[in-house]
């Protein structure tokens, strides 16, 4: 940690950026306004004043400094190629002059390409990454275009666009005129249109500089899914919410395929569209951390792809099994907090983010400005539909305060996103058919008496098989720790979720009306080896939920205490009834 | 977040909760030295330079706030109560005066009662908290304390002291003057020796003012262990290695009622000590964030003890069920760096922790002093023992700076250390009698496959009843999580073992020389209501290791992927035998 970094920009990514590096005990110069978002907290180093593209300013940093990156792909590279490729003078206390070595990561050749969408699109192209495709527009050809890339096409700013902004949707030729007077003055090109299912975002480190490897070089952070809303990122699901882990790997490959073909290291953001037939698109690419990213703050605990960029750019980045950085947890969403119509309209955003528990703010000491991206909120759930169920409220909020600002009425109505979510069920309870109910009523008593919460259904496995594969291959993910599954005769239904399931499955045999119950008990416990059930006694599902809470209590120490307590009572009721045996005689008793 | 913040002391605890406090838009004013490491993240505000000692200095920092609160105890109480009780003087841009309310929190009567130890032991005992007993030492009369306490005793400095500092062990009457020369000077108490087995911790956050409700209005972390070195801390386990969840819960509930008994809100570190016979203890309480917290940074990314901190004095913490903020990894381990014998020695380290991908790097931004704390690292495992493993290469470069600091020989050699620590055995394996074993051994083999510590013994229901029931009854306090028990015939060892634990236990039932294995299976399964016993098939003991495993892995992702693998393996296998039958056909098959 002991070269010195130079950050061109210092917004909410660079004063993410500085969060990450305070503990790291590296260093960061800074280039922005002063008082801007990076410098708020980051008082170590004396910081540059002025603007990120300034070339005098630039040069002015990189004499101080020993590597510098950015924040933002907007700035001049030109002055950053003279930096990388001949140095900066420097002046000593004596006044003699020297050129000192400073790196530029990522390359600034990566930087221009990629600041400029057509030739970004047309380098993707060139490396067998498969992206929209893309036309120079030269005059105005765009009647050439149309008939080339069909309508709607999408006419864009080649330079300087962010969030929709130099963007016009061309529907029809009747349109050409328009877009073309919206855009006047910028350097243009056009995109097929793209009518994609959703998009999806990776954050890849790059760690060589060379690209000759195909992407070897690179780790990617688990796929997620961006929801966009005015052109601008609202949501990030990681996990994405409706994607085959299949797609999710493609994903990943494709993402880190295109990071590889970009000289230099760092941390790159790579938006796709996932197209209607499963095929994936790269949309475009930042060089630099990306909205799509800031779940890993807590979603990544020990590995933030803040932490990536600067481990990345010097050199300390460590290997990761699979190359790939996985999310830590079952599931994480991200809420970007845009201002409202006057300062104050997202205070309640905020107080709503500070009492959830399993919830994270981060406000960037921005003005609030109606729009302006002034904090994330990220909540962390032990399954998607919890973390849904938790970012729900916030949502709603979101919403109002967009409504205020656009003069929109309110659709969504706060009270009802507010109802608490229940109590997430750690016992998935079924059986065969609810003619076994009465036998398992017992143990569901005594699971509500302690305290655990549970989830009851029915999946017969001669008459459901799909349905009981569906819930016992699910039951992991949805958040539930042990299944209990009564049946009687032929039992199957125990032994068949446990071949669909790594969680324990506890067997109720229910006693029929012929065999006394035998065949039920050999049918669930005698299965063979490789998938085992628990099996407790016949008709016994007392002691199916006392065997639960055994299993959750290993790991909850409020539960064991319970059964402990629930086994000391059991045995005073016997000492009890041994001394008014005692008492009365067996006679009376 | 409207509210000021002022921070006396801005050390590494001030560092970290300006770490919180920053993406919350919480502003945080400190009164320390300039450039304390608390200042060099924070440039949001006008700090106050000076001493948290100097009564001038600290009015000052009041002017400028709402809320004062701590990040050390050793503070001047007489210039807080003041500020409490009957605010500042402020003087307007007109020259006149008025009186500014300033809230202090924690209240200054719980700072100093707890700032004197003895007063703090006393509280404590008068509210029913068990401590060491203590006694004042007025003069010198510790030949009689020696006669109360018995020898040896610790005769400690009351106020000032912290990381083993102001302690002095009087191991029998002739130290007495040594001891009363050592710690001249300073107002004394003595403390009866306490010989505990382990030194527990456990953060608790106080949300109310008041005392009344017997520490509801409290919320603990999970319980961790504290390892000490030359009477400073230097690892955290959250969980601890070896505690039984009952005892961490009853650690939880006796840190919740000590903290309860103080007035004002905050977040409180309680040390405990874990006496042989399982009684737990309160050693002290310090009224801020703890080094024993820091992994909450990691362990709980949406509420380290720094957020719970800020939240708790602004009256804004969400309530959590059951009271506890629980870890959201199976493990974390927590080291502190401490400095070496040159400013270069801990360089090692950090490079270490900074290439490890579960671990994350704190340093202080302080001048590395030889034994002086300078930074932690936090590693996270999917096991305890995985985070041991993690962790025992740090360990070996940590103990090799403090041999070289104290001129010590290298004790350790870094190589030994890499061996990952002997895995705590997870799973208790029993029989009946040595002629079971050769039906066990291919469970225990694929424990051993799928890398599950246990242990193997032998305890017969009916030759040695005793033995059975200390070997149940103390599984649990043992640290087992799965208890597998095999017998056969009258096969009554399962059922007795599940009577006397509250762990899950699972049954094997033996075939014997007659009945076909019907006898052992039947009693085995068909225990009672109230006690349950996992029966598995006859003589089926890998599915008795695939239910442990699958109880394991329920709270284990690491254990459940490799049960994932294993059912794809087994799965593999059918394919490929069904494979060949089909084409070899079935007569040469």
């Amino acid at each position: 940690m002991e070269r010195r970094i130079g950050l061109l920009g210092g917004g909410q990514l660079g004063q993410m950026l500085c969060e990450a590096a305070n503990p790291l005990g590296a260093k960061i110069w800074v280039l922005d306004a002063a008082g801007s978002p990076a410098k708020q907290i980051n008082a170590r180093t004396s910081h540059v004043d002025g603007s990120f593209t300034d070339p005098e300013k630039i040069r002015e940093l990189a004499r101080q400094v020993d590597i510098l990156t950015v924040e933002i792909e907007h700035v001049d590279t030109h002055v950053l190629e003279e930096i990388a490729e001949r140095g900066v003078q420097v002046t000593a206390a004596d006044g003699s002059k020297s050129v000192k070595t400073v790196e530029v990561q990522p390359s600034w050749k990566t930087i221009r390409t990629i600041q400029d969408k057509y030739l970004q699109k047309d380098h993707l192209t060139r490396g067998g990454v498969k992206t929209a495709v893309s036309m120079a527009v030269e005059g105005s050809n765009l009647e050439a275009v149309g008939r080339e890339l069909g309508y709607p096409f999408m006419l864009k700013s080649r330079k300087d666009a962010y969030d929709g902004r130099g963007n016009y949707p061309v529907k029809s030729s009747a349109d050409i005129s328009d877009a073309l007077e919206a855009l006047a003055g910028k350097s243009l090109y056009a995109e097929k249109w793209a009518n994609f299912r959703l998009e999806l975002a990776v954050m890849v480190v790059k760690t060589e500089n060379d690209t000759s490897d195909c992407g070897k070089s690179t780790i990617a952070y688990s796929v997620v899914e961006t929801v966009h809303e005015d052109s601008v990122c609202k949501l990030v699901y990681a996990p994405p919410r409706d994607v085959s882990v299949i797609v999710q790997q493609e994903a990943q490959d494709l993402a880190r395929k295109a990071v590889g073909s970009f000289p230099g290291k760092g941390v790159f953001g790579v938006e796709l569209f996932l197209l209607p037939d499963g095929e994936l698109i790269v949309n475009e690419i930042a060089p630099r951390p990306h909205n799509s990213g800031h779940w890993t703050i807590e979603g990544c605990p020990t590995m933030s792809q803040f932490k990536s960029q600067l481990l990345a750019i010097l050199g300390l980045m460590p290997s990761f099994p699979n190359s790939t950085i996985p999310a830590m947890f079952p599931a994480t969403v991200m809420l970007n907090i845009l201002g409202g119509k006057t300062q104050t309209s997202h205070n309640k955003l905020m107080n709503m983010a500070i009492a959830a528990p399993a919830g994270a703010l981060h406000m960037y000491g921005k003005d609030s400005k109606p729009g302006r991206k002034i904090g994330h909120i990220t909540v962390i759930g032990s399954s998607l539909s919890e973390a849904e169920a938790l970012i729900a409220p916030l949502i709603a909020v979101a919403d109002d305060i967009r409504a205020e600002r656009k003069g929109l009425p309110r659709t969504t109505s706060i009270l009802s996103s507010l109802v608490p979510a229940a109590a997430r069920p750690l016992v998935a309870v079924t059986m065969g058919s609810d003619s076994d109910l009465p036998v398992l009523k017992p143990g569901l008593a005594l699971l509500t008496t302690l305290a655990i919460p549970y989830h009851v259904t029915i999946t017969s496995a001669h008459r459901t098989p799909q349905r009981m594969t569906d819930f016992a291959a699910s039951a992991a993910s949805k958040g539930f720790k042990v299944i209990i599954a009564a049946a009687g005769g032929a039992a199957h239904l125990p032994g068949m979720i446990a071949a669909s399931t790594p969680l324990p499955v506890i067997g109720v045999p229910v006693k029929g009306s012929t065999l006394d119950g035998m065949d039920s008990l050999l049918s669930i416990v005698q299965m063979p080896r490789g998938v085992p059930v628990a099996t407790v006694a016949i008709n016994n599902s007392i002691n199916a939920a006392l065997l639960a809470a055994r299993i959750l209590g290993a790991h909850d120490g409020a539960i064991q205490r319970r059964l402990v307590e629930y086994a000391a009572t059991m045995g005073e009721e016997v000492v009890g009834k041994a001394a008014r045996l005692e008492d009365v005689g067996f006679e009376k008793y």
